[in-house]
């Protein structure tokens, strides 16, 4: 359960969620419902799930929330809730909302004193993202960012053997992600999901790239730690008349010399959800699947290949910290985007309770890694865009 | 969201659950609570966590419960909640204790109107299970038994195959579920599960057979619709020491002609909880493991392998219902339980509302399946014992 | 290649082989040519390939041999070869027919002075069994059985991993072997295999045992060196109106105390070749599949599984010997029977130079173990039959 | 048997065979002796295996080719067959020698009217490369590359399912090729192919791309018949002081749209001979793994995945002819590499008893592939040390 780690927290209760967007047929929606209150520390307690009140109330009664607490817009959600009595305002506000509304709503949620976890990518433009990030730091308020593959065990483990040596030098990443489900143009056909994902004032200058392929790059940049000195990007779209791109490889020149190899696609038949990453040290390599994600594969420069598995005595705190049930008992996609709420919320109660958060506590994607998340896709556009074949992508 | 199917349902709350046992310390306590609340529908309203009030309280305060509605004893918990206001009395209590409590803590619930979530194996007796059969069709209540195993949607998809001919007539089916927990003699260091799970007052005249041979037997049942004609087992006991059985295999004679083998083992060194299954008919096959459980392996008579996939749109609506996230997105073990969860107390809301509960929401398994569990762990125990090599275990 | 280990090998030429069966139609034949010939030690200079001598010819033709040494039976084979100059008689000859005439052959071809690498099960009864022991024990020759999977390059890795200690003292055996040819009454529609391996008075008293349950009994005596105490069995014919069975299954004691399950079954609809083996010690396990040879799976007591690979530095001298090509590079079905055929080859070659074969070199199954088999086939039809739980089948 | 399809064939005898390289601790000259004689329609009667006499002859001894037969020199072999009669001569000979020499010794064996199969790349140069073409167009006599991958069953069941469109238009393909033998510098410790592979005066213009990008190029060629249109490659040396690279990564735009990525690399960590494939149509996608290559993933825009397997009876022709035993009997590197040999050599008997050779026997690697692989070399060198981003790399 996700209470205070110290002794006697002095809160003693659930924190207070807010939801904007996350209506019905937002399937993202329900999990992130499913991840807030898997370990019992919050409780949802007002949302702007639609861009009506009427659907955003019918989603409300399913939700069994009182009317009263549930708006049409996520401004009057705002003024409402800042208008309740102190110990009913909400501690966090979670958004769930196409691309372009995240930057909007989350400095005013910020600015209203209100912690915010947010889906990515973080925002449509650099410029929005560099100004999140002022305000953030100016609120000193917790934002977190979904980038739930980073938050599976395994691939905590993972960052950890790098961290540790036991891979030695990095020296090659290859992380891929095909997916299948644009590849009929299913945005004619009114799909919601595809209608706002390929259209760039609300998607942003990127499709396929900003969906997916930031999850790759922050995932990549979580395990090995490397930062990118150059790219050269080629970005497609296969489907006639999308407006943004379905597909996209990457190559990278990290900091130091490591390679790495970044493709994203949205049109891979068969595919279903097949990030991967494999990465290669001068003395071992891991590679690790999101489709079976209670697996980390290790190999040493001698001997045989070693499968670690969730739930195993032998793996680091932060794994293990990341998992609830016994090896053998499948986790899934639900537990690992839980781990980014839990640790974002034991952060916010720490902080509610005057303490400082354990390094444990802080590991979830924050407003930084959504800055450089935006700062990717950016590059990678400008890159495919490019006759220039290396295309200085170093943040800065 | 676990809400009544037909519009307009009447309840408009969650359900109330109470909980017996799950105390600090039990996995399976923290699985029952998460996978209860996961759909929304379910509220933890009180507990009887413990054996010592001290200990109920402690749990009970990390879950946010008011210390009035956590108990020192299921008795108390009965009484206490009895003489609450209507509107706030358990609907359901979930039974969470070794083996041989079940008995009496679910009949008395269930003579006291509510109904019964209850750990497997249901009773430690046969005789108990009747009883509890008769006390379950006398009340008219609820009575759901964790077999969280036959809960997958790549289960439900299995036994959908077999019922619509896809692989003609079974003919052949083999269950294995090895594990490696009892490897070392445990139960002598405190190891809390293994104490209770290895002394025959507790947990019955089988223990791995009891603990995870029922899951096995269930697991058969449920895919094939087979029914045992007569067993031929082999108990093995292979920590000297230890009171009960660690290691079994049976054979089985199904009526109808087709053959199964069984095995259930908790000292296969390296194994973590590998129940799978393979049912072999004259037209095709499936295969599945619970480790990976987010596909099924199919076998056409002819053809090349198929995987079905949880999320497919081609799966049955009992698979389809079972599932909460698009392929590709892993769910695991927590999913499967919420399962039975979720049609257990759907089927509560039902006769709550005063309509007949849906084929899709009785599927779960019941009383019936408790009783059958039981009565194999006592027919493979007395045919361990038997120089008869075929022992006739059809059920009456 | 095949040479004498010892430097200055008197012999310096290749081996002569001669066959009896293996005629068209027959893939094990082509197997047995190809095996044989794989490392160069070995040239086919004479057979009786087929029943008449139009189709012994038509073969011999086909592989170039000189009609004059193609003969229409055995027999004549026998006198033929004889009444050669020394110096193009047979060294060896490979015993490729049905089941009922591998003793006579392979007893004339004994006590002619020919070595012989025969085919399994060895015999039909245990009584021809226990007389080529005699013969064999009587000529001193070599006798090779081609129990082809134990060859594999990673099944002689888990022997040695058993024989060192690696997974402790040996509790749990599991064997299985699933196939899918026998599914259908094929021996109706003429298939040549079907019709004598359905035959009992061609395929001795035994099926589907004596085809593949011989090769799963002897990989498990193999690896672990397990002697059986005692066995329970069930045996079943699915197709209606075949006269042996098509599925099996084995319970065993082992002395000792180790426990097995083993079963072998020719109508799993959708296997192909799917014999495997999982060993469970007390301080170690592992897992191996013939339809993925190259690898195997090994689990100590704690710590992540590993999958050890053929070509492997860390292998053990078996192993390696029996692997011809670098990791990475996949061996097959081929290469294992080959290593029969190598290490039977290399034992004749020592005998004719006047050396004590290597250890390595005698490591092939021999008459003991076809005459084991046959016992084991025995005694499982035995158990089948009677109502007695447990039938004593320790060999002596 | 590798007879003339044609009945009543002509020639009646195994080709004869001349090898030059593959000597002692040449892995590939054992292979190639195995695959030429798998079938049995190939004699291997002469060789030049090593650069001395006395190496050479040592070699030929353990083979047991009588020393007259067995020369220091291509040129010596070259001559010393030539004056050998008619009915012992050469009908082909392997070229297995690095790669600087491929091209006098096969233009050499052609203008004496000997057909040749050699290792790939086929030389150092295109201008090499070209001038082999012609020779072979020339002499009209058979030319085979040992681009072995390609000869795997299910590869030609791969390029058979595009070819019928059950991929629909090929959209994305993804070339994969981890090894890590030359992750430590060992050509310094005297490693004889690390020697040779990493000197650009033997080995061409590049290191890696040229030993197994070519590999991955020529199969990405061969199963989707894509013409690459331009690239943009980046290479990379990451163990100090090698002379050439060890890494290497290609983005491909084909002619007509469709996107590759073609990664090779000797340092990755773990890895064995990681070749894969994936190819997306917009019907339908496959996916292959040399480690693992009796399978062929495929996946059509809906429905399951299905597993095809070596052996089944639903297979194109092409990949039944390239297969010998039944599925679920795993084949390996060897029946690839002889499935080379046995086209090619089936190819030279068309010619030598004056018939047209069938589509199924000229299906293997050709002059052609071979130059177009050189240019692949050079045109990845090329744009690799480039600063323009596409460099077109149309062959033509």
């Amino acid at each position: 359960m996700a209470n205070c780690e110290a002794e006697g927290c002095a809160l003693g209760r659930a924190l207070r969620m807010g939801m904007v967007g996350g209506g019905r047929g937002s399937f993202i929606g329900a999990v992130h419902r499913r991840a807030a209150t898997l370990d019992g520390g919050v409780e949802l307690v007002a949302g702007a799930f639609a861009t009506t009140l009427e659907r955003s109330r019918s989603m409300g009664r399913e939700l069994r929330l009182p009317d009263e607490r549930v708006y049409g817009t996520w401004q009057e959600m705002l003024e409402g809730e800042a208008a309740r009595p102190a110990e009913e305002r909400l501690d966090f506000v979670a958004v769930i909302t196409p691309n372009d509304t995240h930057y909007p709503i989350a400095r005013a949620f910020l600015e209203a004193g209100v912690h915010v976890v947010c889906d990515k990518p973080m925002t449509t433009t650099l410029a929005d993202a560099r100004a999140l990030v002022g305000v953030v730091e100016a609120t000193g308020l917790v934002f977190a960012l979904t980038h739930n593959y980073s938050a599976y065990p395994m691939v905590k483990q993972a960052r950890h053997m790098v961290q540790h040596g036991q891979l030695g030098r990095v020296q090659k990443v290859v992380i891929e992600y095909p997916q299948a489900w644009l590849l009929r143009k299913i945005e004619d056909e009114g799909h919601k999901q595809a209608v706002w994902r390929t259209d760039p004032r609300r998607a942003g200058a990127a499709g396929c790239m900003g969906d997916i392929g930031t999850h790759a790059e922050q995932l990549g940049r979580y395990i090995t730690g490397l930062e990118i000195d150059e790219i050269c990007a080629d970005l497609t779209t296969f489907v006639p008349g999308r407006q943004l791109e379905d597909d996209g490889a990457v190559l990278i020149h990290y900091v130091g010399g490591a390679r790495g190899i970044l493709y994203a696609s949205q049109i891979c038949t068969g595919a279903e959800n097949g990030l991967a990453i494999h990465v290669y040290g001068t003395e071992g390599a891991v590679a690790w699947r999101q489709e079976a994600p209670n697996h980390l594969h290790f190999w040493s420069a001698e001997g045989p290949e070693h499968i670690l598995k969730r739930g195993g005595s032998d793996l680091c705190p932060s794994a293990r910290r990341a998992s609830r049930v016994p090896g053998g008992h499948p986790e899934g996609f639900v537990e690992a985007f839980a781990n980014i709420y839990r640790n974002a919320t034991d952060t916010m109660r720490a902080r509610l309770c005057g303490r400082e958060p354990a390094a444990l506590e802080l590991d979830f994607p924050t407003v930084y890694d959504g800055a450089r998340g935006v700062y990717f896709v950016e590059k990678v556009v400008e890159s495919a865009r490019s006759q220039q074949k290396w295309l200085p992508a170093r943040w800065a």
